[in-house]
């Protein structure tokens, strides 16, 4: 009964850059080539996610209404991560499963260091373990944000102009550059069509893959 | 109607060293010498104080109903702090109302680096703003033992035994050594009547009122 380890696969990049196609993409490969796999996504949906996921979308707020305290969010986020590995991510790895995680900390580091010093984020984040892979889905800001116009037109959320988009673009390629080592990340061309994407993929995530027999 | 701004005034000690009756005991002196004051605590009674109340509780629970991980408790007690400052203490100190606060960044040091490096609770916690003055209630641990048994016989918390208690009371120590000055520690002999403590820390306090007229 003793299985291998899992291999824990972390999909980052902007909002519209398509992380969650392709880590949806990836468990149903990983399924049909015989392979036991898990969709997750950060925020997670336990206890701390759920108020996040709250908070983002102005339903739990701040003083008078006022927007949620975002060192308070920042630190949320490290929290819930630190749940989701304990109670979903590490007991699914060790049992042989493969996990798909839409976003890790390498998110927390490019948008929250819009408000915080980016090495106070760390810090924070000292103690999430580091994926197997983290496959980052480069898209020009322009590109993501009208892929998110078309996809849901008059939608808003807090991280929404162009300008703060591509503060976030400059700050993943300096979180790509600082921590790729520590988080294995694999740069792909989220430009290119959905279908070659996801084949890039696919070839480097079976290289992967532990030998089962 | 431009008010003088209020005094932050934080207890602190082991649990059974009467931080919540002392708090509570100046909030009274305050308002019978004509002060507005606002009595709180931590974990704070908004979203992510409710949650951790619940996990100390043993109501929201870890991995197939385990404890919480120790290190997202820490940092929920961050998060939740820097909404409390936000939401509550901050709006009324600005008001011009005294805010006494029963338990606060050194309560987060001393218990937390049970689980956790001292150093990193410090660092998750950098942003929480010093009171105008921390009373330390120095009270034995074995004496705080004896009254937490006497008060509420047969209940157990997640920090229980006496060892655990003695390393808590070295921790406050070293953090009343390390951060007495930046939380402008007063330390308070807890075992004193509790109408001796409250006289001194009255006496304390009165001093550091601003003048109304």
């Amino acid at each position: 009964m003793a299985s291998k380890r899992g291999r824990f696969i972390v999909f980052e990049g902007l909002d519209g850059a398509g992380t969650t196609t392709q880590a949806q993409e990836l468990v149903r490969r990983l399924r049909a080539a015989g392979e036991r796999a898990h969709f997750t996504a950060e925020p997670s949906s336990g206890p701390i996610g759920s108020q996040i996921r709250m908070m983002l979308a102005g339903r739990l707020v701040g003083y008078r209404g006022g927007s949620w305290d975002r060192r308070s969010l920042a630190l949320l986020f490290a929290g819930d991560r630190l749940d989701h590995v304990a109670s979903d991510i590490e007991p699914k790895l060790a049992q042989g499963m493969h996990v798909v995680c839409d976003r890790y900390v390498l998110s927390s580091l490019a948008y929250q260091s819009l408000d915080n010093p980016a090495e106070w984020v760390a810090a924070i984040n000292r103690y999430a373990p580091p994926p197997d892979v983290t496959f980052f889905l480069r898209v020009r800001a322009s590109v993501a944000l009208k892929r998110r116009q078309a996809a849901s037109p008059g939608t808003v959320d807090l991280f929404e102009t162009l300008p703060q988009q591509k503060r976030i673009e400059r700050h993943y390629d300096r979180d790509v550059e600082a921590h790729g080592k520590r988080h294995k990340v694999q740069v792909i061309d989220g430009e290119l069509p959905l279908e070659t994407v996801s084949e890039q993929i696919w070839a480097d995530v079976e290289r992967r893959l532990p030998r089962r027999r």
